[in-house]
């Protein structure tokens, strides 16, 4: 037997108990598979007295998380302190930078500072793993780097964020609003007490600018992701998608092609019989389309102490067995730097909602609107007046270029029929 | 840049077509993926003249795949041959034997011999990998080996044969009967001209003694499979299925627990909203269950040129990046065995069909069967007798042991009443 891979742990919060736990339930099977032992060595957490459940008496407590990166009896170095900067990269950049491996959990650090950690890892030919980071326990990063490396893939998308899908899936099951869904999302766990990052998309972005730099080989580029999140989708959306054959999810969607990287985190509309649209709860799910393997799908669970410790380990077995190498699949100068595909110019159906005055006119306005604009309205549905005395007015447009959809609205933008923002979700015809 | 992976090909056939396909057409994502070309060195096939479909004018042709083996500029074989035995055992035993790297799509040869295949490559530190082996181009064996390495799993179960899925969700969809299917299968290049290896359930059974063995750390044991075909799935029961909420799929199912090692193939009812209800057409998936993780699902294709190719040169790159390790995930001799699970102890539902004559007593005659058996019935439909005279039966039964169903059934065996063998389908309620 070899010897063990000795493990320092930064963060023993939720996903660093479930590491802990991880490796004693299963510390048979883990060690068969790993060939060799893996061990705690040491510990640092910022509430020492955080009743984490489980014994860490054995385990050498340590107050400054980066000097796990200096000692001498740690190989692998795992942070789930969380955060895109502070001391997560300070510990990141120093275990790197002293050859040691690191696992990470952390995708706001990755989608950011992804780029800089691998090259470090390159320089001092340290592992630098993430697969907790996206989409939980589901094997996708492996997935894209490995799985699916012999194709070059031209599209990666899926529900990468729980708490959304949580929300969304109970409005539609339950018929409730959206702040009904969040507090119930809240008490049961499934979000934060301030629940932005995963509600206005900024989380599935992070983790969808690095799948998108796994399938298509390019440059890590969170900066340029159009994010919409799922605050404004209504009671009345997820109805009326329903009646027309989708549901609604957030959908992380990124395209590589001839006009560039198109990256876009947006709540869509997905057709019912397509396999995201089964996706429930606080499931994950990825689909990447390879030239040659065509449509593949995972989904799992994308959060939560199981999972994410179990992706985590699994990092660590990679380690254990030396089956690692670069962190994007191929060294950061192999990556190439593909343009932002400009906005608009791609084409597809679209759900647009009116909140409007129930006055003569209303009608002809928003369909001259359309007509000017170019858009060619495939469906439409109008709901008699409710007791405000608004209108609800449903349309699904024909395939056309995007840019269309959204001049149709700023022509309508300021028009006094307009008693709410109009809604605008794309379908997810892919 | 270093040096070529270099490649003999054993097998010109369709994946091995694909295969050198697939490295012309995604030379550039692989070779930076892989960190250096993949070049196919040799080729060998049974027939020189065959229409491949790709120029293999610049390869060097040889007349005996054993060739392959012995050649100094040769570092991995890909064995696409097939067969159990025969010459692909043969190259494969000796390309391992010499610390050559093999990669083989035959799950044949793996169920059958893959344990002393997996020593020979541990003794000389060769890999051997099988990717395309079980599911064609989803990753799931890496999936099991490495990304749910963390978890004891307790069960794995999938479709696993893109024929027989073709088939039912073909029968399901344009209510054919199963011979009906079966031609248009074999017309649409789904099925073989002969079809028995898949539809008689030894394809999915092969490739299920893999997931076994890596789900559970166990050794491969394909005799002990219990293996029921598709062959006697009608229309009726398709649509009768259909009527109580259920799917009919052909499901290879694994289960590792205090009772040993359950492994069957059988048709099974799949509720409509389980995941594999959804799998359509000639698609595969599989779930793995594991303690930390949960519940995982892979869906992709299951085979066909290019899925088979990418799983194929997905192996290829492993090899070129030198991350790979033991075959089952770890050496063999840590491999356990675990005695096969006595049938008829596990319990759950089961759908019964009979067929039987319109005349007085018979439902009497049926139901006290199941009563003496100790089985209780959950639904029955009596569908009127039709032209033929033929009265049809169907039942579910309530959870129970499966061992009280086939007693019921044995009680009845030879009554006049039963025009038709009576069908037994398990409920998949996992």
């Amino acid at each position: 037997m070899k010897q063990p891979l000795r493990i320092a742990l930064a963060g023993v919060g939720t996903v660093g108990a479930g590491v802990i736990k991880l490796l004693g339930a299963n510390r048979d099977i883990i060690e068969r598979r790993a060939g060799r032992p893996l061990a705690v060595m040491a510990i640092s957490a910022r509430d020492r007295q955080r009743e984490s459940g489980v014994s860490l008496s054995a385990i050498d407590w340590v107050d400054d998380p980066l000097a796990h990166a200096k000692r001498d009896d740690v190989d692998a170095v795992v942070e789930v302190i969380g955060g895109e900067d502070g001391v997560a990269l300070a510990l990141a950049r120093e275990t790197l930078k002293r050859g040691k491996a690191l696992v990470t959990a952390n995708k706001a650090m990755i989608a950011h500072h992804g780029l800089e950690l691998a090259a470090c890892a390159e320089k001092s030919g340290a592992a630098f793993k993430y697969e907790a980071a996206v989409a939980g326990g589901i094997p996708v990063i492996k997935g894209l780097r490995e799985g699916a490396a012999a194709n070059e893939i031209s599209r990666v998308y899926g529900i990468l964020n729980g708490t959304c899908n949580y929300i969304l899936t109970t409005m539609e099951s339950e018929g409730r609003n959206f702040a009904e869904a969040l507090g119930e999302a809240q008490a049961k766990g499934f979000a934060e007490a301030d629940p932005s990052f995963d509600i206005d998309g900024v989380d599935t972005a992070h983790k969808l600018a690095i799948l998108a730099s796994l399938a298509f080989g390019t440059r890590l580029d969170f900066p340029t992701i159009a994010v919409t999140g799922v605050r404004h989708v209504t009671a009345a959306d997820i109805a009326e998608a329903q009646a027309l054959g989708f549901r609604v999810r957030l959908v992380g969607l990124a395209e590589a092609g001839p006009e560039g990287l198109f990256q876009r985190v947006h709540p869509c509309l997905v057709p019912a019989d397509h396999p995201l649209a089964n996706v429930a709860g606080s499931l994950n799910a990825v689909v990447a389309e390879g030239n040659y393997v065509g449509r593949l799908f995972f989904e799992g669970h994308g959060a939560g102490e199981g999972p994410t410790a179990s992706a985590v380990v699994a990092d660590l077995i990679d380690i254990a067995r030396d089956e690692y190498g670069p962190a994007f699949a191929m060294p950061v100068d192999k990556l190439v730097t593909l343009a932002p595909a400009p906005g608009g110019i791609r084409r597809g159906r679209a759900y647009l909602r009116f909140t409007v005055a129930d006055r003569p006119g209303v009608l002809a306005e928003i369909t001259a609107a359309m007509r000017d604009a170019g858009v060619s309205i495939e469906s439409m549905i109008q709901r008699s007046a409710q007791a405000t005395g608004a209108v609800l007015l449903v349309m699904v447009t024909h395939i056309g270029a995007e840019h269309c959809v959204t001049d149709a609205l700023v022509r309508l933008k300021g028009s006094p029929n307009m008693l709410r923002p109009p809604m605008l979700m794309h379908i997810l015809d892919v």
